[in-house]
């Protein structure tokens, strides 16, 4: 099919690589436009605008970094809004507030398109691998059209519900994702600070009941202090921030997920946003005067 | 050989027919004497007390509830230091503060034993299944002879260090499981109160990279309003409470921890002790409003 | 001189009061026009829509509830903005995000009108009795101009900068109040569950270098049980999510602030809106399973 | 009367000039004697030994820094209870867990000696000025026999009950200590980010509804970068730890409280064990990334 993808960040860059490899005929747009590069020499086409990406696309997709992004590219001068036409679907892949998600619904309607969150689960391996878990709101016979674009791209496919529900359940797996991130770190200086080895606290978490592979994978790095980013710290933050948005939206007391977000906010104010989230775990390092290693 | 296995709680229990089935000769005895019946139906012999049990055991193992059951079964009258001669192993495989672990050590040397803290991960299921992971502190040679009897009861076996760091490991541990449990009850509110389906939520979070096993068997009964005990909260808040001591006395800060304690609180204040430690998200639906289902 | 006041709730009553008192001529305008009845009586001017009331006015000023009231008072049709006019003077004294002062700053400047924020501490006594405490964001001269104006309201004035800085020290100071709560709630259950005697607990904040009066105003009502509404519990969440919000904006790390929060969230679900904002600590009180009394 | 009174450190000293200026005959001890030193001077006598210390007193006084120091001085070798004898009064003025002073209370009674648990409130200024507030537990007839000793040491002597009443009444306020040294530390914090002066919020907090004394006392200081010790940060994380252990006691969910003892936590691992318990606030400034200033 020919399909649009716009925003070529590690997650887009993932998705584009799969998509081309199944056979699709992809326009890509990228804000920084050389990030498009490898793709085209792998078979894309390069577009200028997000509008011209889209306009003889079948299917538009794109996962853009946050609110203000998708302001620009999909609402914004030259953005998708002003490229799209009757017939083609859209899918938002971003990690966005559900009200977006709505707001995208409604102005794509008005042109007669078609119109599906989609966010992902999983990050740089996972995107390059096409081993991503995909949460999708909106119509569900929608969402069976767009079903075998997605297949490719990821291990499972989840139908949430109506539009907006893809986005939720992100923020709120999100919400967990961060939950294990705060405990990993108390729970490994808590090990370290009453004399236990940080390599072997994490084989004995890689087995029992309450084992989780994220602790698997930033625990491994942590005690070799790489924080070389897969998820980036400021993306940790925004998401941290949605979530607290989200919960503010319902009325949902989450008060150990709102505390995990003053350590991001900590993390971040000393000037980790670049590096992995689990930098997020330094902050908590500083308050016990210690390092997991 | 010739093994004296005390406490035949959930825990115990399945240790015992696993001890049985794998061939030792096993003295039992338990608080209330009852609990021995079907093992004595299945092989064992029964004590009278602690001192009996233990008179002509090689091996002296036990599952005990708490600092208290400690104190009156090991050190208490007719308690095993008052049956134990030397050239015994003694192996606690109770959850207690590593402090605990400690004077026991100290207490046993005192009459010729060697003594191992040895407690284990896992519940109901994992004991009776010969699943266990076990986490033990105390001289390596030691843990070496003793292995052989651990391994039928265990699916893993860590050597964590010097007498107590099994204890630490376990309340380590068991800190990241509180953690998960406040996690997964304020993410699954924050879910339904959004709109989403808890068993499609419960659905994704058994497939991603923070998946865990603890969200799918606590999240299965949970939409089920099943609480029937695996692992009662009694015991989650006693581990709360011995990973609060731990924390302190190590200095070490556990903001999200500590408050996933006054959730366990709250939960026992609310009379909910005898149920599955799961109900301590109940009374985070308290504070929602709701109920997950 | 003459003056426009809109919004009549427990604070705007209580100013208007004092205006009239000290001899302005005061025109008044509330959403239900039936709450300007008594200040009619007292010879004010009741206008129809706030264009209408602030026609001829010297200085407008105004206490909405919350963003909303301010989107429909000041920008809404008929809103003030239609009906000011160069030369007039508006006075904000909600308690708003300061980006709300700055945008109204910004509106009013374009029709050449001078705008100040100066929301207000105390609540319904204080208001009747003109002892507020204003604290003041905009150009120094023009708070110069009417601090005369609000004297008669206040116990003291503060000019704390530039627009938008009274509407941050208020909500700055709403997250001391708000911590207050979350305190005076868990001490008093802390104490009673401990064997102490509330009223003998309150004797005591009521004298320590750590007393407030907020212990004594909500502690005196909390043992009689008496919620009724002096500062309503939903505006304690309006301004929890305000401060939430400030705090997000400036990455700044509140966890207590954050966790008092999720309190009255709780508090809030249990249909306590309408009651006093001590009935937060009720929602502390079910998790502790008594009552202070 | 004939008073002895063992441990000078800041709060024993200010109450030793009092009494002496109140016209008793003091003997005084204090583990390092050359604190006794000045006192001396100024008219008390000198006692090598706790036991020789209470030997002749009608009056037995003391102010220790915790649980250890009971033990050593009270319960120890030399101690006060070596030295006691029927007929005599003995008051802890310590800041204690209730159930030290319930052990106290027995061992004095097996030797026919009252006891009360009289701990205070206020720091260095107001025990040298006389002006503390105590808080008493213990039988109500001893209570009025010393109260007339008492009385020149305080502003404001409150009867709270049985034996560990006044223990218990000392943990429950500085559980509102320490909440708000969070609260104000958070919230100066968020002003200073958000623009505004510090001073400024300071002179605010100094006039409103929710005003505490403890906020101009600490505020005042913080702004100057004063960390001179007026009350140990170390006894802040003593204390600290007192209230979770009383909390976990009572099974009363403190989660604000809980919280603040892990920031004091991390003030202890950066090595401000020495400075004012204000220093905790350094602690939230690290995770801010400024200071308030």
């Amino acid at each position: 099919m020919k399909i649009a993808y716009l925003g070529l960040g590690i997650m887009g860059s993932g998705m584009v690589g799969n998509l081309l490899q199944a056979g699709h005929s992809v326009t890509v747009w990228n804000r920084t436009p050389d990030r498009c590069t490898p793709w085209v020499e792998k078979g894309a086409t390069q577009a200028n605008t997000p509008a011209q990406a889209v306009a003889n696309a079948e299917i538009v997709m794109y996962c853009l970094s946050n609110e203000e992004a998708i302001a620009d590219t999909v609402f914004g001068e030259d953005g998708i809004l002003s490229g799209v036409h009757q017939g083609q679907i859209a899918i938002d892949m971003s990690t966005v507030h559900p009200n977006t998600s709505r707001r995208e619904a409604v102005a794509y309607a008005e042109k007669g398109i078609e119109f599906i969150d989609a966010p992902v689960f999983g990050s740089k391996n996972e995107s390059a691998a096409g081993g991503l878990w995909i949460v999708v709101g909106g119509k569900k016979e929608v969402f069976e059209k767009v079903k075998p674009i997605l297949e490719p791209l990821s291990e499972t496919i989840h139908y949430m519900g109506e539009t907006g529900m893809g986005a939720t359940m992100k923020l709120v797996g999100n919400a967990v994702v961060i939950s294990q991130i705060e405990a990993l770190g108390e729970a490994m200086i808590l090990a370290k600070k009453a004399g236990l080895n940080p390599q072997d606290v994490l084989d004995v978490l890689h087995v029992t009941d309450f084992k989780s592979p994220i602790f698997d994978g930033m625990g491994s790095t942590l005690v070799k202090r790489d924080f070389s980013t897969s998820f980036a710290l400021k993306w940790l933050l925004k998401d941290a921030n949605l979530i607290a948005q989200l919960a503010q939206d319902n009325n949902s007391p989450i008060p150990a997920i709102a505390l995990a977000r003053e350590t991001v906010k900590a993390a971040v104010n000393h000037g980790w946003s670049e590096e992995n989230a689990s930098a997020a775990i330094k902050a908590l390092e500083l308050q016990a005067g210690i390092e997991i290693k």
